[in-house]
């Protein structure tokens, strides 16, 4: 008899990337390949960051500070809270697993959105937990029904707001009167990987504010997306002091590599290069709104850095016919795909190659 | 009744970081600290990594190859194995979480030796295995014992060669004799992080050889040792393309961070760097065996880039004298510390503080 495995991962499907840009430059004989499928910031990093890297890079022998204390520190001033209210992480995606592991026992019941982020589930499952799907109502999440779904097995719910890959939040009202109706032994995950792109007014504007009076809740942030350090890991919790202790104790103690921490830190203090950032976002997201418009295609009014439409063709057959012409998207269900807003230039060469991919596919002439 | 946390993890001790050399010359008014107390490659890593590193410094923003694929290629090549046999992991100390993850069921047996990595039993236990350990003898790996110890709920054997912290190794004809008598159901994990350094001629060449007889055999690597890099936090698994493909499924998609995937395919490239390390390390090795035989203390020969001394004080008092200094160690069990070996330079400022140290203790004079 060989090694088993756990049954919990029987059916868990191993994460497929997609083709490298080289790769895709490669097999079509492309020089240059515009990616717009994994919401990375096309304005790369602050330059503060390539700064802070060449000063630690002497430093490739050193295990990382296993307790972030500098990064800790930054954050708690950011936000006015304690340094032992922040943790660290390598990427959100660690964070997800890691709360995994200090909360859910077998048969626990995990309440999250049916299209959003599949990690919220896969970690679900290897810990033995039920995951519990509440559809999207209008692309939105339906905190209602999510209400509605809590039992005594109810052990997490996962809100991701604004929604990956919709696009789509919940204001501030909505939060706080979901917040008043979920009893206090059931963490709530308020994960704003996307905030800082949102533009409108009733977003919640202050969420580590929500943990005064809702101990239950932890907040799950990026440095991936607006800040642009996806190529280097690094996330972070804001919670309670005994939630962050007791998610600590599961933690691999050098998580978060000495680069991602000394480039978080100089990325957090360049708040110029996160307003450029949010003024080009919306600037692309206008433009591709109007666009979409003039082709008579449905998008999702997004409040992220990228946004989903209806091509009204199988998705899976735009994506390839985009990547022969250089420019890779994310297909999703049926006929809608979602693209990553770029710079100026790169979305309208994503429009210009959409175009000519659907035209002979049937999809244009006729809008 | 607020959140509750799992029952697994409520013993569980985070882990607790040294102070960082700053803090350290800060507290104590010094401009030189030497730190060798986590084995760290004492040359830094390779010229080629500093160059591979800036090669990338560019793509802050993109995520990293979600598969790895030249690194899985790189290493593929140095071992003549295939590249779906190999598993890139974010320092050694990911892959034990996932192995965990992927294998131990509640109740199953996890066999290790008593003084080893802590993290093989930390991740046991998060799981809900059981540890049994397994008391080395005369400080090295007693295989018979953990024979002797297999039970029906045996899951896992971690077998650490040469061993953290205490240096020893066992032979190769033991662990071919300890392999035969595993049942083929129950998963041997050969952590060979120090293996670079080893200069005992029985030690076990070619372990990747042992995957042809031994399918239920995992072998652990790092490059955060010898090749330098634990800044960056990369390491490896090889085994069968099934025990790859499972612990693929309960990954972070992008555990590996781009610069860390580019240094390592640089570090793997420069085996003269390694042999430098080598004969640098062998030598560091020979003169502290010889001062502390001078001395007149116990010392564990080493097949490591570390030695345990039996310094004959309570080794918390040692260890804080020395940091006093400017010396960082690691105090162990009650007169035990561990140190790496450092440049010679640095082996010698060990020496001349420690001799310090221990004379006004009463350790020196008589000896």
């Amino acid at each position: 008899m060989p090694v088993s495995f756990r049954k919990e991962i029987k059916d868990l499907v191993a994460y497929k990337p997609g083709k490298p840009i080289e790769d895709v430059k490669r097999e079509y004989g492309l020089s240059d390949v515009i990616k717009l499928a994994s919401n990375e910031n096309p304005l790369g990093a602050s330059p503060k960051v390539k700064e802070a890297m060449l000063k630690v890079m002497e430093e490739f022998s050193l295990y990382p500070d296993g307790n972030c204390t500098e990064l800790k520190e930054a954050i708690s001033k950011k936000y006015n809270v304690k340094p032992s209210e922040v943790l660290p992480s390598a990427g959100s995606d660690e964070m997800v697993d890691m709360i995994a592991k200090t909360f859910i026992n077998h048969g626990d019941e995990i309440i999250m959105a049916d299209i959003t982020f599949p990690r919220y589930m896969d970690t679900a499952r290897i810990m033995g937990g039920t995951p519990v799907l509440v559809p999207l109502k209008n692309w939105t999440y339906d905190l209602e029904g999510m209400l509605a779904k809590i039992t005594d097995k109810t052990k997490i719910i996962w809100l991701c707001n604004p929604n990956n890959p919709t696009g789509t939040m919940f204001s501030e009202k909505a939060l706080l009167d979901f917040l008043k109706q979920v009893p206090e032994n059931i963490l709530v995950i308020y994960d704003e990987a996307y905030n800082e792109f949102v533009t409108r007014d009733d977003y919640p504007k202050d969420s580590v504010q929500l943990l005064k009076d809702y101990p239950n809740v932890l907040i799950l942030k990026t440095f991936s997306k607006m800040y642009g350090l996806a190529s280097l890991r690094v996330g972070y919790t804001i919670a309670s002091e005994e939630i962050i202790s007791n998610i600590n104790k599961v933690r691999c103690p050098f998580d978060v590599n000495r680069f991602a921490q000394a480039a978080a830190i100089a990325a957090l203090e360049d708040q110029d290069f996160v307003k450029k950032c949010y003024d080009l976002n919306k600037r692309g997201k206008e433009y591709l709104y109007s666009e979409f418009e003039k082709l008579g295609y449905e998008y999702i009014p997004s409040e992220t850095n990228h946004i989903m439409a209806n091509v009204e063709k199988n998705s899976g057959e735009v994506f390839l016919e985009l990547q022969k012409r250089g420019v890779i998207i994310r297909p999703m269900m049926s006929t809608w795909i979602r693209v990553s807003i770029g710079t100026m230039p790169q979305n309208e060469t994503f429009i210009e190659k959409l175009k000519e991919v659907l035209a002979p596919l049937g999809g244009c002439e006729n809008k």
